[in-house]
């Protein structure tokens, strides 16, 4: 069963923690760029390798025993600092900022490098996807209807280029526990992908679960 | 238009690439999955900051303009080491090791850590759609049916736990310059996520394309 954590920092704690972890997280991702884009000597780039095992050794000293998991606050929101699109600790997420309306609409602008391609110079469609799930269960959320994904369908009307971006989603109807939400990706010539989503609120979440 | 770009080095220097690009990026994995996990010292964390980015600083002195693409080599495969699920440079990928068959099957035995989170514990479901996008394009691609994702459906029948998983993939049936593949991830109590996907070729490789 999902572990939401209790907060176990300060709300000035909390903000130290985005202030150091944000621009690390960045510079991992611009490492992250670099290890795909480089053309150096391979003499640097084992070079580069030792170095950086000593720092993942000196940052691996004290550590969590597994994943981030969410951490809860005392305002009763989440830190999803290793979600895999939105998480300011993960730097596999772009990281997405999502802008959350109560309607139940979540919109995001942002920007896909090098790590994100498929098909060359062309976001991966599967990349497309996981962006679309994040922001389809955000909107679903921001509306008051969180749930888990139980069905996602995709439907690429053109190729999504590498580059800046827009994606938006919001709910289309809801019903008890299960919530329908659409959205889209923006590229420089209009919609690229189409979602539409199922998501469902687990039986761990629901009223009366203990 | 994508670009598929000749293969520059011998297959000797290939295999060197391999044999230093692919641990470098291991290197960088481990980096990302400690920057989620660590629980040291801000300081410390502010000064590996530092170190990593003159690292990337001396990587970048030499690099591609852009992303990796697609390297053909004389044998006319692809060396697709900046995918984002695939790529043996690409940090954000597992890598996935995918074994393809050429009745059209693809199948890989793989584990996602901390960075493909999405709920407490759980794979991001939208990670789950991205791996089995390149699964099933992998499956299509393996029979001789290439093709980029036209759709995608994902039902998710239970959550899939971060660890030791394992995906399918393989061709329903295929029509002119559509195929229609399938496939399926597997965790430690059986499938969690089904998915659809029809794959088109596109316009530019059909033959006759200029």
């Amino acid at each position: 069963m999902p572990r939401y954590v209790p907060e176990d920092l300060s709300p000035a704690e909390i903000d130290e923690h985005r202030a150091t972890f944000g621009p690390f997280a960045d510079a991992v991702r611009d490492l992250v760029d670099a290890t795909i884009r480089t053309t150096v000597d391979l003499d640097e780039v084992r070079a580069a390798q030792a170095e950086i095992e000593a720092i993942t050794a000196r940052l691996r000293r004290r550590q969590l025993d597994g994943p981030f998991g969410v951490r809860m606050s005392e305002a009763g929101r989440g830190r999803a600092w290793g979600n895999s699109v939105i998480g300011l600790r993960n730097p596999l997420a772009p990281p997405l900022v999502v802008v959350e309306d109560p309607s139940g609409r979540a919109v995001s602008d942002f920007h896909l490098g090098a790590a994100y391609e498929g098909p060359p110079g062309l976001v991966h469609g599967g990349v497309s996807a996981l962006i679309l799930d994040q922001l389809l269960g955000q909107a679903a959320g921001a509306g008051g209807r969180p749930g888990m994904t139980g069905t996602l369908r995709l439907r690429y009307r053109q190729a999504t280029p590498l580059g800046d971006l827009r994606g938006e989603a919001w709910i289309e109807r809801s019903e008890s526990i299960k919530t329908w939400a659409r959205g889209h990706l923006i590229g420089p010539e209009g919609v690229t992908v189409e979602a539409e989503g199922l998501f469902i609120l687990p039986a761990w979440a629901r009223p009366g679960a203990s």
